[in-house]
């Protein structure tokens, strides 16, 4: 028989999670009935939404219920099947949650060519986070050639592309991230053509001196002073598609969003700020995972992924990186 | 020889406008050249837009210049012509400033119907506030049938056309202003469904009594306390026209814009938030001039103005009504 280990949300976490927010035990593993298959989940995603997934009140998607299964969206390989389109050895990722082993009927699974890439980047830019980037940026931001495109959490799982994607469309993609070497990454590796770091004291003069045309489409994934700054910085009929607000995920009290500024800029300069997630474009999933998968393999879109061995005990540990920005690119843990 | 008396900008005011940041001087008419005519200035617009104008820096148009005519929009009658389009006795509306006569080229001047309305509505309802609402409402807000749309400064210029359009428009028509004689005549004489007074302790209270399915249209004239609990109310996919910010203008430190709960509504109800001023569709002004002329006359729109016969050097005290809620209706000032 096998057994599962899984990932039980326990408590409302204040703050940053602690492990007393969770139980972690083992089970034994269902057995797939017909018309399902049972998913060895190798690695999941982990994301700065799922901080927001924990708390009570109105969302975009229910709160996890306590005693619940921690949500993650993950991939690994179907090791007992029930299901004729999903057979055994058939790599799958889904929202399987945090657990080694996860019964799915195969609604809103995607089969994953792992000779294309591992499975980590199937959880990252190839997916969920690719697609975010790609429908955010395209669809809500519409940058034009000549454009400038400000990105903030450049180096994480979405902001990684955004910038990639506004090169491949002939804007200036800034990216905005943490620290000398995150900010050579962009650059160097990624192809940005500046980078701004928020931890320097002179951050505003410096994301002024990179944008001398200003900005024109802000891919807001943070929200706090940097996301402030850039909405001052705005041009006339500016973008911003906000897609994240990781500075205030984890507050216990209002942080303050928008500074009067700030909203004064969405009136003057004429903005589009438009909240969205990856949902919202679900019909359109396989448009974007065809052209990123194009992309990468030609070679045009770069990805790095921030894989931990540390398996499925160090959840809560590893979840809060993302918050003091510890990772460096998309974060993926590896539960085995 | 006709002598003019004109309102020049002599200081940039901090804060609310005082006496002593203009000059109120009188001085000879100039005489219209050819292609040129001079307008006997009636009545001018008085709008929350103008404190704006008076400061420096970048904003939707030039600042008005120290020592330069206040920027106004305004209407009156061609009184010495050498323009075949605008003879002696034409009513005319245009940016002529705060001057009991200008010289225009036409440029941007409308010619008005008395017959169907005095001047001073020309300036309110069937000028640019009633162009603001129709625009604003219709292209931004998009409301359908059976939505509820929340409009700020509902008994203003701007606001009373927006409620009424939004029941044309078959959607719920909730508006907030102050006190209680200004929420009868939301309800009572303009057809709103619902009016709320934002002077009211439990005003959060009331706004979510009035809203049971919460905004899909908010369209937000004031900023502030206001403004954010209507961000928090909002519907899925609701959609924020911002016209306005009042409350800001004559703010003399950095306010707060919108809190962390109402900018975290933006992402989760993936709302769309568009900055816009009414020069944005100039090119279509005459299509809202016709659309309201038709409503007025039929008997479907309803428009109050605030006349104030206090004369031209009355401007700044009358001005600054705006921003206590000191005026009931379109605020209007008669020069003469």
């Amino acid at each position: 028989m096998t057994t599962n280990r899984l990932v039980r949300l326990a408590a409302r976490p204040v703050g940053l999670v602690g492990r007393e927010d969770f139980d972690i035990v083992d089970e034994p593993a269902a057995e797939p009935s017909d018309g399902e298959f049972r998913v060895c989940v190798e690695v999941i995603s982990l994301d700065p939404a799922m901080r927001g997934w924990m708390n009570e009140g109105r969302s975009y998607v229910p709160p996890v219920e306590l005693g619940a299964v921690m949500r993650a969206y993950g991939a690994g390989k179907v090791e007992a099947s029930k299901h004729p389109d999903f057979p055994v050895g058939a790599a799958v990722a889904g929202l399987f949650g945090v657990q080694r082993y996860a019964i799915s009927d195969g609604k809103n699974v995607a089969r994953l060519d792992v000779d294309a890439a591992p499975l980590e980047r199937w959880v990252g830019g190839l997916g969920m986070p690719g697609q975010t980037a790609y429908f955010g940026l395209l669809d809500l931001g519409r940058p034009k050639p000549g454009e400038t495109v400000v990105v903030s959490a450049a180096s994480g799982a979405v902001g990684q592309i955004v910038g990639q994607i506004a090169k491949l469309q002939g804007a200036r993609a800034v990216g905005i991230a943490g620290g000398p070497d995150k900010c050579r990454f962009l650059t160097e590796e990624l192809g940005f053509d500046v980078a701004v770091d928020y931890k320097r004291d002179d951050f505003a003069d410096r994301l002024r001196d990179a944008t001398p045309d200003r900005i024109d489409v802000y891919f807001e994934n943070v929200g706090g002073p940097v996301g402030d700054a850039c909405f001052k910085r705005m041009n006339l009929f500016g973008r911003v598609p906000l897609c994240g607000l990781i500075h205030h995920y984890n507050a216990t009290e209002d942080l303050g969003g928008l500074s009067g500024a700030a909203l004064r800029s969405v009136l003057v300069n004429r903005l589009e700020v438009r909240g969205f997630i990856v949902f919202d474009f679900a019909a359109r999933a396989s448009e974007a995972t065809a052209k990123l998968a194009e992309w990468h393999r030609d070679g045009k879109l770069r990805m790095r992924e921030d894989v931990r061995d540390d398996g499925i005990d160090a959840f809560p540990e590893v979840l809060n990186e993302l918050f003091s920005g510890g990772n460096f690119g998309k974060l993926v843990l590896r539960l085995g």
